[in-house]
């Protein structure tokens, strides 16, 4: 398997966050719907319906959100704040409002960055009915005294929360769970960037022979990872390894953030594939906090699950505002991203342990043709290294990836080798 | 529970001390007596007495030793050692002696330190039958040829070893042992330090309500630790944390000497709070040399006993010199000593294990009011990644200070917060 | 037993290197047979011969080398090349040759060093048949166009592999492995100092009482060790600890090389050793490549054996050239290697475990006459201390060499303070 890594292929998956960029998307409601049947274009794709009031949990799935126009006009009936122009204007989840009011009391409901003047703030508010608008504080230092008409035109009704489930099916049960919630408005990094990463590794995946069963989830945040678990409860236990994408598309470096087990071996495999990057990278310890992995390692659950993004959410500015948009991610940023998915998902492929076959003592390499045939040089050849690593470590209890840590050896050069070994008999692969 | 941390108990412990000063103690006898009838006026005390004679271990109860004249007179009368000016002047447990000599013959029997001329040394010999003087060098130059007259009015008979013990009850049959000696003369930091922190320990215990219960020891040093395991062998095992209490009175910083187990709670507990503490301080490995927990920590016994000191014995000069007196001591330095006693008290007092209570993902906190309704914003509350810690940690295997450690959160933080969730039924107290 | 360090045995080590030094050795043949029969002159040595063609696991005991002549003379019937000036000049395991050839044609079998163009390298051609000169770059140069007489008078037979074991009984079953190659031509370094060291150290071990027993081996590089292990597979389990022995001559710092197990009690050993030694040295991990621990420390065996060295293999330039000779090896080097190899062997002899005979509390050590009678001073001597740690950790878990690196003292000193506790019946040595 050969990580995809060209330019051509960021660019693909640039121009599929620039096809969802405009969607207005909430954690339910047609914008979701519409996002997932996008997807569906690019990868088998199920969708799921789950109808409000379903209890998840310690929660229940919540009433269907959707919106068709939002302004705020002045007394000359100009639209001064306008849906149409940034989905962002609109706190998310607002109910439905037809009202005028001076600006004093409009004030209260409007949002802005005094920070970051030009930008606008995305503020949501789920679970507690209100409405509100976001705005530049720029614009918002130039209402003037009057009355104004407010109007947002959304419904909040019983309905259905969806998300979409790519699953490919590999020789064995066991599964690796790639996650990346879908319910952001135009924001590009945080998440469309997540989004954009899954949908190309899972392209490339369902294209190549198959270890593992692969699943995608293309979910609400929080709520929908909830309702995930929720309806799967049983079955979890066959992830075996799973990663949360998110902020994947912008120039930092890659951070890693480790499962709430932090020994897991998606935590190694990642940790091995940053490391021979020869790339600057961060790993940071868990914290119960930040995207779906919340879920994940909830301690019920204690999933092997991490988290990979480059610049990690509320670490860069344009977080969260109108200013994560389609400038601030690049296309050999999401290439770069992708290519390590592709890296850390073939080192999951082919992390075996395998059982050297003449254990008392090392095999007579050279007459297999294995080994050079004149003696007494100094130097060692790092495939060699390699072959007497595999042989002197392959007693079961170590993988692939634990002789590589060990012999300071990259995953491929190791795994390469051992595949030679297994064709001569000096290796067999544990059941 | 609140440390108390005042000035005014610093002075308090300061004014305990100036009484206690005066006493020659010794490991028996009537000034040691006198000393515990003192602590008596303050926090209820069990004095118990042990004949001389008794078998305890390896050891015997010594003869009782008392005192009530020394001198050296010269040739002209005239007291030139005299134990009414200090009572470190005499060797501590020096026989009985009435001689006259000539100076070379006295000086066999001298103690002195060159190197701090104007001190008086601190010596004892209470395990080989001897006498002697201790004198500061320069009155030692002073010393002339002729004939001297050498007293020492002290008994040393057949009697009891005499020691305190404090016993507060709280809800748990299990206790936590604060432990001092009380056998040293006129010496402040080492020991009146610890008999006062202990002793207003008990005070501020005594008042409140207690999980654990707690035994204060005021012992003479070593034979004293040694005659209270013998004669409470088989209890023991109810030890669950201890302290042992030195030098508490310096306005060095604090130091603390781990137990020979290197990872009992009470170890973790100790520098939780030095480390929270802001000050300066200082974590030693277990010697098995020092105070009173040579003797808990021998191997038969192994109790999670540490050792809190501000400058340990025998890294400041006047250590057992007449300069270890009510100037070397600062009433801020014990107050500060108390407050970080109460704290390590408090802190073991609740530190329990708890059960989440929905381990399948995260409760929906919005709904109970303990999580903000608003979204999208960066920033984190303390409290708010508290509960977040709390909840992902409380698996049952994890103590308060586990996770207070792992969240890099002050404990009392994390337990404040716990209480809020317990109240909330999203935790549950492991039984 | 005190190590034996005196430049007296130094130089002897030395002598014996200059005897064996001119001798040409491979992993069989004549050579070699004629070094174990010095090698005998000095400790008893059992020689085994093993036939060629004998199964040893995965290899095949090899035919038998021996050479008598090797040349190539030039069209004046000059020797350009003679195997009697040197007999690193021949390939080692070059087969018969006599042939008349151009320029051309005889360099295909010439190998020179260019970086260092006056040194020979040692070359061999073990398992597969072949053969071949080797040269100094600057004769090399000097070669002219013309026919040359190219002549190997060697013979490959059937004949045997040779190897020498010497063992020393102890009192216990059982042993300690000390294991060298003994199949290089005229180097000095590598391997004459492993073999010089191992017969002294075994000419030691011959006159002392001894606890373990010692096997000394002196055997072929690879072929040896794997003939060694197929003979005596059974028996293997009998070693408790090893050392292989190689380039210990040279004025570098000593190199150890931790067994497979990483943390076994002979790496621990030597590791207190060097760090008491109060010279530079390095401790390298185990890596699958090297000597003969590469067949001790394979997964079947997993023996615990380390390899001592001073300039490792190939970190010296002369390695494996006609410069390593009788300059590069200095009798000083070799004292200090025997001094070393004494000390671990005195270690491993002595590291027992102990039960304090009471545990509970201190012992009484005054009534003894172990501990000073006057209290109130501030130091304390090493010896003391050693027999606090003593009694401390003597719970049957820690060995000597456990409590000499926990109390930061030296493994003899500790030693010796534990015989004084064990004549006083304060200790007693574990079954």
């Amino acid at each position: 398997m050969i990580a995809p890594a060209s330019l051509d292929l960021g660019q693909a998956m640039y121009e599929l966050m620039a096809e969802l960029y405009p969607i207005c998307r909430s954690i339910t409601g047609d914008g979701l719907r519409q996002t997932l049947s996008i997807i569906q274009k690019n990868i088998p794709l199920a969708i799921h319906e789950v109808p409000t009031g379903t209890p998840v949990f310690d929660w229940t799935v919540p009433k269907e959100w959707n919106i068709h126009d939002a302004y705020v006009k002045n007394s000359h009936g100009e639209r001064v704040i306008d849906f149409h122009k940034s989905n962002l204007h609109v706190v998310n989840y607002s109910v439905p409002v037809r009202a005028r009011m001076g600006v004093k009391a409009l004030k209260e409901h409007l949002h802005t960055l005094p920070d970051y003047p030009d930008w606008i703030p995305y503020r949501t508010s789920y679970y507690k009915e209100s409405w509100g608008f976001c705005l530049s504080h720029r614009e918002w230092l130039e209402l003037k005294d009057g009355e104004y008409e407010v109007c947002i035109d959304s419904t909040l009704d019983d309905g259905n929360l969806s998300y979409g489930e790519c699953y490919l099916k590999g020789r064995r049960e066991d599964e690796v769970l790639i996650s990346c919630h879908a319910c952001h408005p135009s924001l590009c990094n945080d998440n469309l960037s997540g989004i954009a990463l899954a949908v190309f590794l899972a392209k490339h995946l369902a294209g190549v022979s198959l270890e593992y069963s692969y699943r995608f989830l293309f979910i609400p945040g929080t709520i929908g990872a909830i309702t995930w678990l929720a309806r799967n409860r049983e079955s979890v236990s066959k992830i075996k390894h799973g990663l949360v994408l998110a902020n994947l598309g912008d120039p930092g470096r890659l951070t890693y953030k480790k499962s709430r087990r932090g020994n897991a071996e998606i935590d190694s495999a990642v940790m091995h594939v940053l490391k021979h990057s020869e790339q600057d990278y961060e790993v940071i310890d868990f914290v119960p906090y930040g995207y779906d992995e919340r879920q994940y390692c909830s301690p019920g659950f204690n999933l092997p699950v991490g988290c990979l993004s480059r610049t990690p959410w509320g670490r860069f500015p344009e977080y969260h505002t109108s200013a994560d948009n389609l400038d601030l991610v690049r296309p050999a940023a999401l290439a770069d991203s992708l290519a390590k998915c592709s890296m850390i998902v073939n080192l999951l492929e082919n992390n075996g342990k395998y059982i050297n076959q003449n254990p008392y003592c090392e095999p007579q390499l050279g007459k297999r043709g294995l080994y050079h045939a004149q003696g007494g040089k100094t130097e060692v050849k790092d495939g060699e290294l390699a072959m007497f690593w595999l042989l002197n470590l392959s007693d079961g209890t170590h993988s692939l990836l634990d002789i590589a840590e060990r012999a300071g050896l990259h995953f491929d050069r190791v795994e390469e080798v051992s595949q030679t070994l297994v064709e001569h008999g000096l290796l067999k692969a544990c059941a």
